[in-house]
């Protein structure tokens, strides 16, 4: 089946969405712009989208290939990801192995700290709120789930890809620090992860160095951005 | 039996609590002072900590009559209480029924708005980080409670509460917008309702007027206070 291309139906921070010739597959275009702060510091970094759609990829067919189910089907070129149709649930699902700003000083954890078990904690999906963390009757008023049995399946699903990315990245001398993943409900009703898994979504540290090889580099002018992409991606690929 | 007062074992916003010749048994001493947006506002009402300990010692009763457990065993005199001493929860309990601010503002709900269903909501119970909002998970790691079967049995022995307050003081023509409770646990291990509950940790307002009858007169400088709280107690005893 040849899919083509239709008019775009979404731009994000990070993404713009296309439309296509089958009703329940999009295209996602990975830019190369990146935000911080809720979009207040905004940069670009050539070739980043490419490498993120890359290492999307990758990170979408290893959890395929854990039973984990995602909104990707398959790499169509540059920055480009065939994807199914999903309704996004309207909440930013965050996954801390270790404590990190803001968490940390939120709750006077110390930065850095291994937590003593990995928290699931959800955050409402609006820069003009600044993405507040809600706790789950929250996220009910807010209409972002139907029930209480769709947040207990976003937390199963989430520490299941915790399991699985922590323990692929551990091998490549990794350190998981957080991540965040989006879900979003197909037309089958079937729970995908969606959005993105990169070095935007994630922190990396080195395990030995602790350096940082993700978007913190950005968000606090370390330099070097692209490299820790692609030194991410070289690892994936390893 | 005979139970004497002896040395103060400590001292907070609201309240003194001493030891007593009972180790399981303390006074609860209600203070005139009054703070807000985490102490850093600060006043005085005479008269108030008897307002309140009254008013305090009626609720439990009524709780006390409607089968859930509180830790204040008899009103002793003025702004004394006799309680069962407990280890308390380090997190507060807070049961909206109407949407208000900083909730509102922090969710994008609209202030007054009566909530779709009642929200229980945790917060760690810190001055110096703000008392922030968290979810199982951080009460968890935080060490607030031991399970999540104890953050269950809070919301639930919350909602309880809530609707026996609720129908109570709708009847007194008073709408309770939201409340705070927190919780301890006694020798016997009994979860019990602690603290307070009162114009201090109630928000009241009169159901035609919408007048607010809490200590909110306090934060948003509309004076009369002490009548505020005067007149809660009418309508209790009423």
């Amino acid at each position: 089946m040849q899919v083509t291309q239709k008019e775009m139906m979404y731009e994000g921070k990070g993404k713009k969405l296309y439309n296509t010739s089958d009703e329940n597959l999009v295209i996602s275009q990975f830019k190369d712009d990146l935000t911080a702060f809720n979009a207040e510091k905004r940069g670009s970094e050539q070739g980043k989208g490419i490498l993120n759609c890359n290492i999307s990829t990758e990170i979408f067919k290893l959890l395929e290939n854990n039973g984990i189910h995602t909104h990707a089907v398959v790499s169509i070129g540059e920055a480009l990801i065939l994807c199914r149709l999903v309704c996004i649930f309207h909440m930013e699902v965050v996954i801390p192995n270790v404590a990190t700003h803001p968490m940390s000083k939120r709750l006077g954890i110390k930065e850095g700290e291994p937590l003593p078990f990995t928290l699931v904690a959800f955050y409402y999906n609006d820069d003009a709120l600044r993405d507040p963390l809600i706790n789950d009757d929250h996220a009910l008023i807010l209409q972002c789930v139907k029930s209480v049995e769709t947040l207990d399946e976003l937390r199963k699903i989430g520490r299941k890809v915790n399991e699985v990315l922590r323990e692929f990245f551990d091998k490549r001398n990794l350190i998981l620090v957080d991540f965040k993943l989006e879900f979003g409900i197909d037309n089958s009703k079937a729970i995908l992860v969606a959005d993105e898994i990169t070095p935007d979504s994630c922190r990396f540290w080195d395990k030995q160095t602790k350096e940082k090889l993700d978007k913190d580099r950005f968000r606090q002018d370390l330099g070097n951005v692209k490299m820790a992409y692609e030194e991410i991606l070289k690892r994936i690929l390893s």
